[in-house]
């Protein structure tokens, strides 16, 4: 940031991080706290499947004594994706065929980052921190790099930055081109204690990851690859993917 | 649309429409209407100030005899606003200084048209009404053309639209270059009843519009510029503006 002291900034810089209480979103705000940024985490509430990566969220940010704000999202428009209808979620798809998966959600990251965008403007920031990740993703549109650039534009022309030129607001996505080993990697590197993550689309009511689903693969894969073991709990028969 | 036989396109084009209650919304949807679409509408629930007005979209959606959602959203991240915080929505204000009024609410077109977005993806529907104009308006950055492009070309990269090379989603604005006299003889034509309608910032306890918010104000003025009679009521001590 030209123009601003590094001190001053790393004391005053607010940003919003969407929270998932997934593995990417964890490394993405100990990206924004290593950058000096203090941190309001914004969570979303969207379905039951989800409850135990929100209390995940919940447990990170306690962890890390960021302010902390979950969202209610009302599903009455959603249908057509296995993490919000009556679907069953996929195990042992396969790889990627080029479609994108059932777990795909309508608009979701779009409804995520407006909300996060009406949150900075409220608090006072320009930064908007999100862990998409482009490459061992799932397929999902909404996690390209020409996706969030685009965001970022209409962001600047939604809200009073764009209108009263002060700094623009930046969509930040320092995932994006990492593999998912490299995710791991930067985050262990910044002390990331990823047993407090939960990845999996379909948790055993225990808590157990289901080691079968997209992103446990997905996670599987990346901390093997990065030489690492994932501290997490799998329900013992999916242990290996 | 070049390719499909209009009797086809009439039959079978769905479209979503923001619609808020207002004198610009069913203009909006009225316009859908015109142009062969078969209309779902889509409201939000975002704060007790507005129930009158979720009242007047229930009327009208039923009056039209069209499908309709209404979504709950959650108050938890908003303030800063004299439409969702507990701050006094400015009388008798004065024409606009340029700068951006205290009833803005942060990101809530964003917000709106990201779940319109998602409302489209499910119901298959490539094009989105919004009754935002840039003429008239209250001085809100999110109503202005160069913001409806962005979210336009967003909205592209953001679902399975721009992945898989189907028919692009359009942001239709129809009134974004009409003066408010224009909007209300557009819709005048179209033959829309203004008399369910509510634009009041501030309505008394019985439904009776205030005569003196902006929103009042713009509204009061469109109609005597387009030589018509405003049909809803206002409060005794409110009519004239």
């Amino acid at each position: 940031m030209p123009g601003v002291p590094p001190f001053l900034s790393s004391q005053q810089r607010k940003c919003v991080v969407l929270l998932s209480g997934g593995l990417d979103s964890v490394t993405a705000m100990a990206v924004a706290l290593r950058d000096g940024f203090t941190v309001h985490a914004l969570s979303f509430r969207y379905g039951q499947r989800h409850s135990a990566e929100i209390d995940a969220a919940i447990r990170i940010a306690r962890r890390y004594r960021v302010e902390h704000q979950i969202v209610d999202i009302d599903l009455t428009i959603f249908g057509g994706s296995a993490l919000t209808a009556d679907i069953a979620v996929p195990r042992d798809a396969g790889d990627s065929t080029g479609d994108i998966p059932i777990t795909y959600v309508p608009a979701r990251n779009t409804i995520f980052l407006s909300y996060a965008l009406a949150l900075a403007e409220v608090i006072g920031s320009t930064d908007i921190f999100i862990g998409v990740n482009a490459l061992d993703y799932s397929g999902y549109p909404d996690c390209r790099p020409e996706y969030i650039a685009a965001f970022e534009r209409m962001a600047n022309l939604a809200t009073r930055a764009g209108v009263e030129g002060q700094e623009p607001l930046r969509i930040r996505a320092p995932l994006i081109s990492l593999s998912k080993a490299d995710i791991i990697r930067l985050g262990a590197s910044l002390g990331v204690d990823y047993s407090m993550t939960l990845s999996c689309y379909d948790p055993a009511d225990d808590g157990a990851a289901c080691g079968h689903c997209d992103a446990c693969r997905l996670r599987l894969k990346g901390f093997r690859e990065a030489g690492l073991e994932d501290p997490i709990r799998y329900a013992a028969e999916g242990a290996s993917p």
